[in-house]
């Protein structure tokens, strides 16, 4: 089926996921918008990341979009069941793809999960996980700090690891041997934080691993695309469409989208 | 939902998977049959394979099962498309999980698979890879002393691991960077294998992948079980209950299952 996947995130962070699906689903065309101008999310009022989403959601379907993915950690804490049972096209969010992946990895059932304020204090890596496996040790810890060097674009400044070890430290003592990276925009920290984590630690890549349960839902659901790819990705950011191309180009793999600023009505 | 998940396979191979269903979904309680009499199942005529895969299938619904998985790649090269059309409930085979995970893991996009006679010529994994990316590069051995050394138990001993670099001088020069092992029996050789192809070559365990998948597919169905395991899993084989036994013991991390010979009519 020809029609494009539509993607949300609340900035860029989602462009790591972008990549993970060009290059695992080389034919699918994606639809992204990126909300900038508001990011961040994790520190607002659910209320308010429930309306963001909804705004952004109402944009993607305009695109005929045959699937959904809430890019988003926050949104998708916030507000993917409500969207699942709202839609007709598949819903994905990010949080069940993380959680089986460290089911999947961890021996020692001791996992931790690191995320914004409002994916940790929703408790949904905690649920999720223990609605698979009781028995699951699970260890969450906000790092706030985190976002902001990323959509700075500070990733490879000298006192950004001494940030990344300081917000890990209450990991010290917890043995865990998998962490999940609950942000979107962690994986552009993944050497610090697995310098710091030591590499006995497994790390889970969200966007990776939505990635390949995004191929099983659309193979399972008959959906995918077994034609060739036609024309362009389309990235629309409601903030700087300049900050946002030049961020996109060093991430990806890829020149094949086009980036456009838009206002939400 | 407490209706347990049915497996099928053409012996005990499909035992890497209930494994990995035991630890990845916990709460998920599994009937499985192996037609241990009738193994293998690769170098027979397709129609044959078709017949004994539906009597297995048949068996199964009896137990009210809310899903099937086929955990024997020639199975599902002849049959899961053909089964997925005649039942109203959700059909898994083992080729899609591995395709994905292969997908996921490649960085050069050259592919090894190894296989059954069956499952080489049936071209399952070629196609199923090309079907997402025109662009991968596949490479598919058959490896027929593999099956014979896992059911018989000769894993550990020293002419094994000249049978299996033997197999797989055909990659000599192919320069693959991921291997996926399209049979569920030889995971059992996983580490005579990675000795072969060197270190820098990732194997894929079919296994790993769809215990993944079950739980994608079956908490994007609404099909997980969110309440305690009750009662036993059951296995079932048309041969030599105390072998099944046996092996069973020597393979799984949990005794908590039932072993028994049932005849089919």
């Amino acid at each position: 089926m020809k029609r494009p996947i539509g993607m949300l995130d609340s900035g860029v962070g989602g462009l790591t996921v972008v990549r993970e699906l060009m290059r695992q689903l080389p034919k699918e065309k994606i639809i992204y918008i990126g909300d900038t101008l508001r990011c961040p999310y994790g520190p607002r009022p659910f209320e308010e990341v429930r309306k963001f989403t909804w705004e952004l959601v109402r944009f993607l379907l305009t695109y005929n979009i045959k699937m959904l993915v809430i890019a988003c950690n926050t949104a998708t804490a916030v507000v993917l069941d409500e969207l699942q049972r709202s839609l007709d096209i598949p819903v994905v969010g990010v949080i069940a793809p993380g959680t089986r992946a460290a089911l999947k990895v961890t021996r020692s059932k001791r996992i931790g999960v690191i995320g914004t304020k409002g994916t940790i204090h929703s408790d949904a890596y905690q649920k999720s996980l223990k609605m698979i496996d009781n028995y699951v040790y699970v260890k969450s810890v906000a790092c706030p700090d985190f976002v902001p060097i990323v959509e700075r674009g500070d990733f490879h400044k000298k006192q950004t690891f001494e940030i990344v070890k300081k917000n890990l430290l209450p990991f010290q003592f917890e043995e865990i041997d998998t962490l999940i990276l609950g942000c979107t925009h962690y994986p552009l920290l993944q050497k610090q934080i697995q310098k710091a984590m030591g590499r006995r630690v497994t790390l889970i890549n969200s966007g990776e691993e939505t990635g390949r349960e995004l191929s099983t839902i659309l193979q399972y659901s008959n959906l995918l695309n077994i034609y060739a790819l036609e024309g362009k990705h389309k990235f629309f950011t409601t903030g700087d469409a300049a900050m946002f191309e030049k961020i996109a180009s060093q991430w990806l793999d890829e020149k094949n989208y086009v980036t456009q600023q838009i206002r939400l009505e």
